[in-house]
């Protein structure tokens, strides 16, 4: 039995409220369970170094936890002067997702920053990041459309969500909550798109391993989350 | 004619919600007009090195700005890995703020961490945090005492509470949101206790000066919008 | 009774001396008491990035104290990598206080660097910074309009001077030493010109708070220093 | 045809050389193609804080790449003052890859170090980083029982080694060379056991998608070279 | 007697590897008695900013040490953020040697990056670095010549080599094993060219001194192992 | 002619001030021609690390230039958040110069802390630096014997004062200013003790070669050099 007394192929409850700060074009609260991410998405007029010229555009994200955001609290990244490891790993898994299902031609020039900040975090940060994070980039786009009307269509080749699995007691479960993931002996985290395709697939085995079957039990319970996920989100961005 | 309307001597809007996030023993979301900040209260069982067999605990406090938070996005500080000075001043104005209204003998070689993160800015973040904080300060004050029993009352001497006030066009005004902020000729924050005496006296002429007259018109203003803050305040944690 | 035997409003022995060394337009050594503080003036032909294509200059302000200054050895900033926020937060001073009574667009494309370095240090060494770097200032000032011909008249709109006050005891007192600094429940800097104009008031309760009637002693003590550091200056000034 | 005009299910030419280098316990340089790394496998008494006083010992890793090491000369990390967010995520992945096969109980407050450096880089470098770093580490262990004695068995729970492979045109290869890896739609690493399970399978779709066939096919070569590669462990580690 | 027999006045055993790695168009490994580095020099298409518009090129150098080079293992330089001063000073010394026998207008616009990295240390690591460096920096020269055919000769005005010499117990010795340096009261450093000039004399006593005749000997030492070191590398590059 | 029609043998005015600042046990201000320095000397109670437990004490340096104390403004290193190559260098060789003449033993526990700040350069700094050290050393040697009675005589074993000698057209001169500094071919810097023995031998060619007889007549010159600035110590050292 769960800690929640969720199946092991349930997802937490997800709320995903939009507009939920003013100043940023995209500006979305994603709740899963007692995990809680501020996504937004702005927009600046220029490319990094390496496109400059190039006629496109660029997605890139970064991700924060505030320090009140866990029990223990947690040092301030700027105050410690440097990024760890795995904010950076969790910031190139954002952008790299995000990128994954946008044309980035028809951004001509222009990035769109997304930043994820985790206000109260049980689990799955990373993962209801991308989850939020897609939708308050499609805000984002039809900002742009609206203010500049330089698309004909959103330049979105499909949605995108993530969702963590797990094998605890070798027993693969979906959507772990913070002292499941503690438990858990393989961690996954799964990216797939509205078409059923992957765009990421990250199992680490933390000092243990995982069969071939296991692997794909994990993935099928990804697959199912995600694709509930993603109608939650087709759900919420249908609203005005 | 102020752009929302409001009288020069009227605070914007207030709402103070506590327990807004569930891991922090304090946890508080501000909202002054369109400035919201998040500020939680944490504990830990160490104190700064200076402290150390002194017996007495410390209270410090940590701001920053999600970089959302903007019409502009703002940089994050991790990224840039160096907090900017103006923040530094900030952090050190709260945590002095706090410190003067509690009993620091009685804290006994406990830290709280206070921090405080903009989630939405539009001008007095810093005043707006100070006022936020103490509410989240006292709860965790409270949470120490149920848990730890500590205590016999709390060790507070007082509330406390800031605002800001400035000149435009030679006119005070009090709590000034980001375009009168931007239009000012001088900028001042005031923080004070319940019993209506000075903890900070912060006036600042950006190429600009004030004449003492100026001076006593812009306390007058502060004085008037820190006793409904503290109204507020006191209203806010009366109830359980 | 003071340390020194001084009155409660009596300011310790200034000595201004200008062209303390050779190869900086501006260069001054300002004593005040034990205190002394090498403050120089130097001129670059570029402006900070915000101001680029603006036409106006710009003066900007630096401040160090070396490891020496102090009976106990203070670690040296490049050293730790890194600058405290209390450095940061005088430098922020020290150039707002100059920027108030210079007319910024007289300087077209340059930027005035002031730096101030403190060489023995007994309290009171940001005040006695901005005292002294008006001085430097008025020097690099003449000098690029006898090396350029750009000014008409020097582009200042006042002089500026600053100096500490504090409550010992509850006793206003101007000027404070570093052990009175140490011991005193409140700190006041206040920054005026010469026409009596403040351009700022920065004071402080460290674990304590102030009245009314005692903020209104120490402005005036305040103003009454200032006074004579401005006629110090003054005299400095017309030297050839 | 690829361009070195291996099968898509080909391994490039592979190399160990124990003992490098004499002064680290554990040395191995790796040749995978052109690619070619220094493992390096060194012995601490003591271990990282969240260790202390449990008992237990502790691998860690770190990576780097020879400025030298590819056809533009990359800056180097410590030039720099910054590692880089890729650098991480592979330090990371070596580490939990050598920990997922060591019972860490048995190293009683030691930590194994183990550094690859890339001295000439043509894909798969952190692949092969982990393939060496393997024998490295079992170097260092047996050195550890010659010196210490503190083992009746090595303390190794099967060995790991690992592989990328990748779509290129949908096509799914093998140990993907620089130019392969540029091209590739999908970039896949895998580390796996001797007993066939997995440790880590990192499958990236940079803006791109993959299939669930596309991944099985995709497993399953990596799977039949990593199998390649423990057998040439093996082999090597049997020679004394 | 030296610990590997050798007489006061003999270098180790040296040779230098050409081709060592692929991808730079310089790269050595040398190896003299147990230290071993690898030297490469690569070539970009820029110039520092205080050379920019001049028409000249330039040489720099950066070395570092493997973690594992060592008996002890060595911190990462990159991990810990920050380049320790013996690396910057030897840095500055390789780079100053390079560009002493260069006629550096020759480079037009080109920086020749020279990269010491050492995997094995046994003392002498620097005047290694230089002797090697020389070796990587012509093939690099060469390179040029072929690729682009800037120079009708090569722009070099002689070659170079250094090595290390000591007083161990008041006798001078050439150049020390690293046991040998640990022990020397003086350690000095020469650089000289093939015409028998010196470049670099750097002669050091830590907690001792030496005398004039003292240093008289060291440096005939030096011209005597310098000597040999520039027949190795003459023949070595007349080598195809 | 040299610039200020000194001979090429002869030093510039140097006069040496005792006691310039109060709070360190020792402070001297150096003046060499037009090049002034602050050499202070400070104690604290502990040693580093790998002297912990030894019963030595230790000495060392940190340099520094004002931002002032040049022409061109220099940026200043705290700022910068990095010391450069050259300080480093420079603090080290300080370091060393200082302890090579004291018995560290007789410092049980203690770091003597020298700091030398340039407050205007006018070439030789180093050597001004090292010279004025010396001085400051003593004095703070005298009153830890003072203060604390620990030695029985001073743990001197000899005086050390620096000078620089250069080529300038292939004319050796000594104690080169900034000018000549500029132009030299070769630049050397030596340190020396009052016995006529080397300390540190530092000569440099920057696109430059020197012959032996070059060395000799360099050395000859920093032999007459150095022995007067050990008179001028010596009798600045007798007054009290």
């Amino acid at each position: 039995m769960r800690s929640d007394r969720r199946q092991n192929d349930q997802l937490r409850p997800v709320r995903i409220t939009r507009r939920f700060t003013k100043f940023a074009p995209g500006s979305v609260l994603i709740e899963t369970g007692d995990t809680k991410v501020i996504c937004t998405a702005s927009v600046k007029d220029e490319v990094p170094a390496f496109l400059e010229k190039s006629g496109r555009g660029w997605i890139t994200a970064e991700y924060g936890m505030l320090p009140g955001s866990t029990p223990q609290r947690k040092d301030r990244e700027a105050s410690r002067g440097k990024v760890e490891g795995r904010t950076q790993e969790i910031q190139r898994l954002i952008g790299r997702s995000m990128r994954a299902v946008v044309d980035l031609s028809a951004l001509v020039g222009r990035t769109i920053w997304i930043d994820c900040d985790v206000i109260q975090a049980d689990g799955g940060t990373r993962t209801a990041s991308i989850t939020g994070a897609y939708v308050a980039l499609v805000d984002a786009l039809r900002w742009l459309n609206q203010k500049h009307h330089i698309f004909t269509q959103l330049p979105t080749t499909g949605s995108v969500a993530a969702v963590s699995v797990g094998l605890i007691d070798s027993v693969p479960m979906l959507d772990l909550c913070y002292s499941e993931d503690f438990a858990a002996q393989v961690d996954m985290n799964v990216v797939m798109t509205d078409q059923g395709e992957f765009i990421e697939v990250q199992g680490t085995g933390e000092e243990s391993t995982f069969t071939e079957s296991q692997l794909q039990e994990m993935l099928a319970l990804a697959k199912k989350g995600i694709a509930e996920l993603i109608a939650i989100q087709r759900s919420v961005l249908e609203a005005t």
